[in-house]
């Protein structure tokens, strides 16, 4: 089911994976310890790239759009994962109302919504799909690639979310609230919403979710004697950015100037002759809006009127004032000789399956996010929790298990970032 | 995988598995604030019985020793609940101490052993394994059909067991302790001991786990307003037995008796024409010991010495003194026309997966799980927690769910009995 995978550079990742399967069970009783008081997210999904020399999340999403692309062979695990972050959050809840985004027209994010639906339905809740979107004002069906999802208009009851004829215990969020919070939702509400309001794009950050994963992914690097750098992308913040009006690109120059001298320090340090890039990013943005690459700092000073439009406003047309700089981290993974880029899915603390992006239009280098990009999901065939001791290190399931770690240490990074958004909110 | 399996009687069986899948959140519910707050077996295997009039579990195991007939595919979900299971009862343990039963001439006992420490490994422990046996004085390495064992002589350090260079953090039993606990386990010790001590078969009685049942069983029923006669094999308890003084043989004909009356009354009821029989079985027995059947109230006064012979003692030479009666529950499911018994198997309060005992030799009212039968195992090709609310109630995933269903209540059944077994103690 999986074709071949190549990585180019395989030396210091043959060593992070050989690292991985010997502290195996150091590694887990890290987690173990490490997620131990720590409320996880509900769910998540990390792109991860493997660039042979560096391996590590790139993006954190707490509304995980994809479940579409997981292989029917992980369901069971998702359905397991589920009922212990019900028991966990709201064991005494019977009826979930799932509340997606508004993309309608997108029939593979509808898939997503009718495969959600469905593992909540077998990890055993009643759940109804409420729509946002204020033409659907009656019970609407539309037809996905994976079956029929039934609309419903949400009404607000006082302090609750109902349906008319639908009391819901709790609310689960597929909904990245990057325009902010809808008045429907607006607080208090007597029903757990899942998660919680402060994950949306109009609070999170991504240069908060990069300093919370380069704390913890410090900590395991000690724990685990491994060097960090194979493990973080370096990170720069720039705010007071409009780039409609070249405000702050002069910042961004500077900052990316200053990350490039140090990835070029690190590169030479460990004989890696790639040319160092930066993926800038809008600091809430979401749906791979508002992402550039840039080659050299300079870039930024020279963009198009285009570019600079592409760059000033992400998803639902939301101001772009402050950006993350990001290393960049190319992906070597290749799949029939197109880019490919892993995605993990989690569920509460656990990982329950993923696949892999396959863009052929695009180079290792790029985003491979983004609005119209069609990317190929490939389906990983193989569980992330299943380490072959008896094999290579770079065989398929220690491969796979290297990835399951990442992204649980991004998945920690959010529960940080998630804990501090709220003891702030 | 799983060829087609018949049902002779499928009226009230269709109705349980239809009752099941409308109900299925509610039962779900039901399960989540059950075992809220209980603290569940480390591990357990139920042994069901499955008449088409009645689905109930005749057996709980709380020392699984199968884990070697389980498909690949529930691997994940087993190496997952077992992380489930180690977070809750030792999240800070390491290093596992496996205790195996001493049947180092059964190559598929041995197997069983083989993958438990493969899955331990992979939930992410060290594990190794230590012999009660007085001839392993060294490391052994044992050849089994799965992959060589280390068997390792144990010692007792203090409060404290240990092999000479492992100082293991948590001790897992999965030897019953039929013949009491064994001097080098005597108490205080200092290691968390899974399952607790007192859940050997020197203090377990499977009357207490009928009584719990049938307690768990009828709170389940009137939750989700099912008969509870579907679920209950009806029982009796008779002490003070000497098979070999043929002693306690008039009290247990009086006790059948009374149970066959209860059955036949019950039969009558429901128009139920299958002949009722008895299962008597050793109350502290285990293995498949001193198991008989009883067509009639009558038999048990005329035994042949030889029957009596092998009813007075169990495994390891133990003297049968009390017995279970427990109202026979035929099977009615066929492999190919052999009568097979579902077993299924869980992890903490986790239904991890399950296969078919399948004996061509035995009749749907006899003991399937005896030493030296050498029954067949089929393993499950299908998870036990994924319904299919569009299949018909008797489709193997609804069958599976419904057996996922019964094995939870014997597990309820049985943290119900470890507790008072606990503060008994």
């Amino acid at each position: 089911m999986i074709p071949h995978l190549t990585t180019a550079l395989t030396g210091p990742l043959l060593a992070i994976e050989r690292h991985f399967l010997a502290h195996q069970p150091a590694i887990e009783q890290w987690f173990r310890s490490a997620f131990s008081g720590v409320l996880p997210p509900f769910y998540a999904s990390a792109d991860l790239r493997n660039a042979g020399f560096k391996l590590a999340p790139v993006d954190l999403n707490l509304f995980p759009g994809g479940f579409n692309n997981l292989a029917e062979p992980f369901t069971p695990l998702a359905v397991q994962a589920l009922q212990i972050a019900i028991e966990r959050v709201c064991p005494n809840a019977r009826r979930f109302l799932l509340i997606p985004e508004n993309h309608t027209r997108n029939p593979y994010y509808l898939a997503n919504v009718w495969h959600l639906q469905r593992l909540l339905r077998l990890a055993g809740v009643e759940v109804r799909v409420g729509s946002l979107l204020p033409e659907i004002t009656q019970k609407t069906e539309c037809a996905t690639p994976a079956g029929p999802i039934l609309l419903e208009p949400l009404l607000r009851r006082g302090d609750r979310i109902v349906l008319p004829d639908y009391e819901p215990c709790a609310i689960l969020l597929n909904n990245d609230l990057a325009a902010g919070i809808p008045p429907l939702l607006t607080p208090p509400l007597a029903q757990r919403v899942l998660p919680p309001l402060v994950a949306g794009w109009h609070r999170r950050r991504k240069s908060h979710h990069a300093r919370c994963y380069a704390e913890v992914a410090h900590s395991f690097a000690e724990a685990i004697s491994i060097d960090p750098w194979y493990l973080i992308p370096a990170h720069r913040k720039v705010t007071d950015i409009d780039f409609a009006a070249k405000q702050g690109l002069e910042a961004i120059a500077d900052a990316a100037a200053e990350l490039f001298a140090e990835i070029r320090r690190e590169y030479a340090q460990r004989a890696i002759d790639h040319p160092p890039y930066l993926v800038v990013k809008a600091d809430a943005g979401t749906y791979g809006m508002a992402v550039m690459v840039l080659k050299d700092p300079g870039e930024i000073l020279s963009l198009s009127r285009r570019d600079r439009n592409k760059m000033a406003r992400g998803k639902e047309g939301i101001s772009v004032t402050q950006v993350l700089l990001q290393e960049g981290v190319p992906t070597f993974e290749r799949v029939a000789g197109a880019a490919a880029e892993p995605v993990v899915y989690m569920i509460d603390h656990y990982v329950v399956g993923g696949f892999y992006r396959v863009h052929t239009q695009r180079g290792p280098d790029d985003n491979l996010n983004a609005p119209g990009m069609h990317f190929t999901p490939l389906q990983f065939a193989r569980p992330l929790t299943t380490p072959d001791f008896t094999a290579a290190p770079d065989a398929e399931p220690n491969r796979f298990y290297a990835y399951g770690v990442v992204a649980r240490l991004a998945l920690l990074a959010a529960s940080r970032e998630l804990s501090e958004l709220t003891v702030s909110s």
